[in-house]
């Protein structure tokens, strides 16, 4: 018969369940086993007297997070917690039997050693219920962020990821084998989602990976991630980037809120809240001011001119203290700062940090789409060949044009209060290629 | 005010159009241009005794591919071939003027150093209707295919494409340098969603890039290419994956047919035809057999476990002869020729390749999910330790699946008869690496 998800299964009906198995107590008379699958839990009753020696003979063989397939009659049961029901199965058959396990499903991580022991096994790992339902929410976030632009006329492309020269900023780019020459991992699709633009598609978005080759060790880096990124021609200003971002993001977190609130609270202990518009934005300088004045922070003088990762925390605070808002944009950063393809007035960057609870998710701007402009500004800069192939797209035409980069991982990160490895479907780090 | 998408103008209103230069011309008392935005076309009608000599000075300047802003009254013409309506603009800013273009927009190349010349200026071909709609199809195909399996509960997962080892056969493998060691790039996220299967995932598919560092210089190879790849658990046999395979492909063929049927007829003379169920399925034995009644094709007795190049191109005489289908399913190839992943019963591989067109399109398969039998398969083909993580998948429990990968750009380039460099946003070969 069709197999059934558990969460579908009625009482009264014969239904066919398929899973691993979360749980099983094997008494001398009755057996109880839980049968887990992707939407939800069931009991599995054994009164053994009934039952074939065939069958017990594989219930004995039965070991935890093996994966069976159960057909029976399906019974309320007001003592069952889960669902108030439970499966008096008469077909039971082993997929596969699981080894004696390496890791505990479920087990806390304490220390280093226990954390790279479940990265290890991150397909064990992955089973507990609050993993599985992190990437249910990622999936189903990156779903709603993209169906935002499909529904808005953006068009997805699908940029090269091996490119030509070490173009953004070469001392943290991988260098790949490409037959008897090198190439490179591209960092961001930043360069061909402007070449969209050049190309007159007036609105694009990519998410796929971006690579990355520093040596951090933090809670918020990954040597490799999955970058959100959009772009759009024919803007007025950075503004318009910003203001799309806020529609964005609200419509991602009302979906959310509405779908897994209740979940993420019960499983992660955080609200998701829906934020007002427009969200509060402040410039660098009159951050570290309001830093200084209400916290006692004070910036270090050579970096003044962008956010520290102190700074960072700390602003946090200050948005919900000053503006009760748990995003804060961050605007006038220094001009040396910033990547040279943001466009700058009066040697001020026309783009903007978003923080999210004390964190960075976005970086956004406007770009220097004026080929001269641009020439001198890359010749002042001393990035000459590398960025050559790039400024060809601005020579033959080219719309006003913003956009900013998500990271997904990072996004859902904040969303579910995690470690930056506990939000990849798989970590890669300087350490940390396997599996 | 607010910029109008060309297709939305109307008649008798004011309205602000941005766009590319894409004709002028300009005589002694009047000017025509064509301004071209992603969504149509529209003439400006500069009756030249009525204008400052600002404007008249900016239309001078203009060159073909500049982009502008324009606004003004827009007035039925029954003489006017766009729309039957032109723009009577009282206001022309010049955003970026192009200078005198490398390529001709619209030529059609000739030879191999046109093609390249094109592919160098990759920006400004893309510019013409034809690829501008190539896009706008190939997104809302890869839109259509991902609802589809969002609709049904499929997570989207993202895979890394660094990998520890060249698993899936080291000659054909990309290497990188990372930190002190060798990391390689993934020429498919096939162990990946395989370990989502082991991780109680149920249903995952991916999009993203993969790397292949053949020495292909065919018109169906591309070094990096976009894959849509997706894995199901609790199959019974390879046939349910074919069984969906159909599915997806004709719910996409009869929405791009309904949204792009007539234009695909026009620009690409095409037709879209929506396949009929179930496609026609073939062992590889009898349709060498068939190709040699039929066609006189006789098979070296080397490949006849495979199929060859000129057996796929026969094949779609075949499938259409015999089956007036355009598709064809191949299964029971020899096991030497087929992944080692695949699970073989009685010997033979459990997959099967789907031909569109006289091209495979897809391989599909059940995956060999019993660590027992994997073991030894993978010790009698000396596959060792470079395949020795993934079959720790299998160790812990993991439900029976299969899948299937699908060539986002050779989908493109069959439905729209392209060769793959046009179907793609930007090519990646051997030799070439730029922009």
């Amino acid at each position: 018969m069709k197999r059934s998800y558990i969460s579908e299964v009625k009482t009264g009906e014969r239904n066919k369940i398929q899973g691993f198995i979360e749980n099983i107590r094997n008494k001398s008379k009755m057996a109880f086993l839980v049968v887990k699958d992707i939407t939800g839990k069931m009991q599995i009753v054994v009164e053994k007297e009934k039952y074939s020696p065939e069958i017990l003979e594989k219930i004995d063989a039965l070991t935890i997070q093996s994966v069976i397939t159960v057909e029976g009659e399906v019974v309320a049961n007001d003592y069952v917690k889960l669902n108030g029901m439970e499966m008096i199965p008469d077909i039971l058959e082993i997929d596969s039997v699981a080894e004696a396990l390496p890791i505990q499903v479920d087990s806390k991580a304490d220390n280093e050693s226990d954390i790279n022991l479940k990265m290890d096994y991150r397909w064990v790992d992955l089973r507990t219920d609050e993993n599985t339902l992190i990437f249910k929410i990622q999936s189903y976030m990156v779903k709603i962020m993209r169906d935002f632009l499909t529904d808005k006329d953006f068009l997805e492309i699908h940029s090269p990821k091996l490119i030509g020269s070490a173009s953004e900023s070469g001392s943290s780019v991988f260098e790949v084998d490409y037959y008897d020459r090198k190439a490179y991992l591209a960092q961001s699709p930043q360069f061909y989602k402007q070449m969209a633009m050049a190309a007159g598609f007036d609105k694009v978005f990519e998410v796929g990976p971006v690579f990355r080759a520093e040596k951090s060790y933090t809670s918020r880096h990954a040597t490799e991630y999955t970058s959100f990124d959009l772009e759009m021609s024919y803007i007025d200003s950075f503004h318009d980037v910003m203001t799309f971002e806020e529609e964005l993001l609200i419509d991602m977190l009302e979906k959310i809120s509405a779908k897994y609130g209740e979940e993420i609270k019960e499983k992660f202990g955080l609200e998701v809240i829906i934020p007002k518009t427009p969200f509060p934005v402040i410039t660098v300088k009159d951050l570290y001011s309001e830093l200084e004045t209400r916290y006692g922070y004070i910036v270090p003088e050579g970096e003044k001119g962008d956010l520290t990762r102190e700074a960072e925390e700390l602003s946090y605070k200050l948005s919900q203290d000053k503006y009760n808002s748990e995003f804060l944009f961050v605007t006038d950063f220094d001009s040396e700062k910033r990547a040279f393809y943001h466009m700058r007035e009066n040697g001020v960057p026309q783009g903007y940090d978003l923080l999210w609870r004390g964190v960075e998710i976005t970086s956004g701007a406007q770009r220097e789409h004026r080929y001269d402009e641009l020439k001198k500004v890359t010749e002042e800069m001393g990035l000459g060949e590398d960025v050559k192939f790039y400024l060809e797209f601005f020579k033959y035409g080219c719309p006003a044009h913003g956009g900013f980069a998500i990271g997904v991982d990072r996004l859902t990160m904040l969303l579910l209060g995690l470690h930056i490895k506990d939000a990849m479907f798989i970590f890669r780090g300087p350490n940390r290629l396997n599996p």
